[in-house]
């Protein structure tokens, strides 16, 4: 208890002056990790996980020293990315869906980033913390309200982070809009738009071999993500994927850190688009053409905060359409819209027309960009995941809070059981928790407030 | 009574074999109207009954025997509009807000085209349809849920149409994609977004003398609109102009006709938007700049349709922006986004990619506007406005029910009754009326079937 004790004072010492610590090198502390390699272990190794294992190598900084997978094959490729780019054989847990349990007992291992089916996702940060060890944690984070407080009082509790890894706050878009959000240039914010609208048709559905379409299996006869998103699809209506969206959008409203989510209304469409797409493509006497789809094709949730504001999150991913998370940031002072990249400041903008975002993009490229762009160019997401790996070993290497952190994964995530809830009652409005226990009145910003992670 | 029943009757002929009575020129039927020319009063000839007025004498099938006005200096404007035009001097009917029902007492008017505060509207068109004639409202046509049951009660116990002037219904690009959506390109609907997104604080303040801008005055201050709307920002918290997004979109979705929307729900922001307008135009010390503003500036409603579809609405008026109805037409086959102006359609559109949405705005031009559009150009609105009047014009002179009826006002005016009451209730569902007492099941389509109006 007194380890645990002395190591969740250090942490909430950063949390309380998190800018302080970030700024912290530049102010010549020293910080005695800063000499030796953290290391950083996987549980899920799938494609995602594959995805932060490339950028955690080509890194000078990180050990691997272990990773955990049920599946074999992607062990395999996962070691032999890992032994390629000269880092050693790391040690492989698998065999059984609890084998992360061996992983975690090592006493060599600083944080971990689990990248595994969303029902895991809680349970696997609540042992990670649990584990004396830094919890980071892939997207949606939860999936029920309890699962929420669990990595909270887990986080709390033990004094270890739990960041959540929404590598979409670190778009470069998306922190150039923060930087002129926090310059006033907005004005006072009012209204926010955003969602993850992205046709998954095709990975949702494919033929068992490969990750993307060429069939319409999934469950035990799909491959990859197909073998367990799609029975959320079944069996749940609701916004089950809020993160992308909500994320930005929570770090320009300043979610948590004086400002929450106070209650969301959701509206689900009917269930349509995916039967269609089973039947255009597996035939009408494919047996999964007979199944009925729980999930509305769109599903709408407008969100209200206690700072006024209102947010509109949408989930569309059932039906054919281009990629967009439809972000709209709307204040006193003009608005930017995702959709048509367009935007408009009061005072500069032509009167009543739309400019192209563009050259607004660029000239307010957020600071952090500038300085790790030749680093981020090449990793995936167009250098968001170099940059939400980046804060994630930073924060492990400096001991300090991350910069979102276990109230971000609990407040974005929980959108997903209150949406359900209020369909599931016809619209009712739902009450957010307030992981925070009160402590949103005068947390600080901490995302995206230097350019050092 | 019995003069009353008799024309009852017709119209519910008319409203039966609606899509008969469309096309019968075509099939040889003959209307004793369309020899003689029909006779058109105005009530309200403030801006908006000046265009109305205006397009009104450029045909060579109308009288306008009469007009009303509570303002001289209006009522000075439009005769002098209509006896320039080549017209008789219309009767004229001012000095008491109840002086239209002197107007209403004549004998030799056969519709009437109400342009008058919203408060005005459901009044004036219930003792237009009580005296005899078709009422045409201007939008939003009713306030208040008992409004809009006294508009769809006189309607069937008169005989008489009501229709709604909704003018945005005519948009070219507005009926170029119910063209698409009637012939299946989107597939089968699912989602739908709209709203009336229009910075309208030069509309809600000016200097007295002037219509737009030039001061921050309002109410008896104030000029034109700025005389009566700006006071609902005051008092009111919804969606007070939920039509010209929502007209269309019930057209798409054939509400009324095989459809109906069910619940809606609503969500306002804070209200800062008027204050800091102003107090940058008019001081921190202008009285104004003292009041309480309890409209949200921007109001999201999302409403569920009895076929499963969602619609998002937006009032967003009160915040600089550049004017968006911001249109999304969605379903198994693609989507229309108005922001942007881009569309997707599966199939047609390079994979996952928007293409620009004019070429099919122009491919798929309503049959309408490609009849009509010399004569629509140079009217109000880029031509809508002709549409619209034309419509009413036309539905008098052939006795029939207009494309736009008493349900449509109603189905669609409502929503702002409701969306107040959703507010106030911290966003609980407020259900629907259904004010064709169940005959939306079998309804048939009367919008936009031809070319005809």
């Amino acid at each position: 208890m007194k380890k645990d004790f002395t190591r969740r004072d250090f942490i909430k010492a950063g949390s309380l002056a998190g800018l302080g610590l970030a700024f912290a090198p530049a102010m010549g502390f020293s910080n005695p990790f800063q000499t030796k390699k953290v290391r950083i272990a996987l549980i899920g190794v799938g494609l995602r996980g594959q995805n932060h294992l490339q950028n955690l190598l080509q890194r000078n900084d990180v050990e691997v020293p272990a990773m955990c997978d049920t599946d074999q094959g992607m062990l395999d490729m996962a070691v032999e990315m890992t032994t390629k780019a000269g880092f050693a054989k790391p040690a492989l847990y698998t065999g059984s869906d609890f084998a992360y349990k061996d992983l975690l007992a090592r006493q060599d291992i600083d944080g971990v980033i689990i990248s595994t089916p969303w029902l895991w996702h809680p349970i696997m940060a609540v042992d990670t913390m649990k584990a004396g060890k830094y919890a980071g944690v892939e997207v949606s984070a939860a999936n029920t309200i309890e699962d929420c407080w669990d990595m909270v009082n887990a986080s709390e509790q033990t004094g270890m982070p739990c960041m959540i890894l929404e590598n979409v706050c670190y778009r470069r878009d998306v922190m150039a809009i923060l930087n002129m959000v926090k310059q006033g240039m907005f004005g006072e914010l009012v209204h926010c738009q955003c969602g993850y609208e992205h046709d998954l048709r095709e990975v949702l559905f494919n033929n068992g071999t490969q990750p993307y379409g060429g069939g319409v299996e999934f469950g035990a006869k799909g491959y990859s993500e197909a073998r367990w998103r799609t029975e959320h699809y079944l069996k749940r209506n609701g916004d089950v994927y809020p993160t992308h969206g909500i994320g930005p959008i929570a770090n320009y409203l300043d979610i948590n850190h004086g400002n929450r989510f106070v209650s969301l209304t959701s509206t689900s469409t009917k269930a349509v688009g995916l039967n269609d797409y089973i039947v255009k493509n597996g035939g009408p006497d494919h047996p999964n053409a007979k199944l009925k789809w729980k999930m509305g094709d769109v599903v709408t949730t407008t969100i209200s905060t206690a700072n006024g504001e209102s947010i509109i999150v949408i989930h569309d991913t059932s039906l054919p359409r281009p990629y967009s998370l439809g972000f709209r940031v709307q204040g006193t002072k003009g608005l930017w819209m995702n959709d048509g990249n367009q935007i408009y400041i009061e005072g500069t903008s032509p009167a009543h027309q739309w400019e192209p975002s563009k050259p607004y993009i660029q000239k307010y490229d957020h600071p952090l960009w500038k300085r790790y762009q030749d680093q981020a160019e090449g990793t995936g997401h167009g250098g968001m995941d170099f940059f939400v790996l980046n804060a994630f070993v930073e924060s492990v290497k400096r001991k300090i809070q991350p910069p979102l952190d276990v109230y971000d994964a609990a407040a974005w995530s929980v959108i997903t059981p209150l949406s359900e809830q209020s369909i599931a009652s016809g619209g009712e409005p739902q009450d957010f928790p307030d992981f925070t226990r009160g402590r949103w009145i005068n947390r600080q910003p901490s995302f995206g407030m230097s350019d050092e992670f």
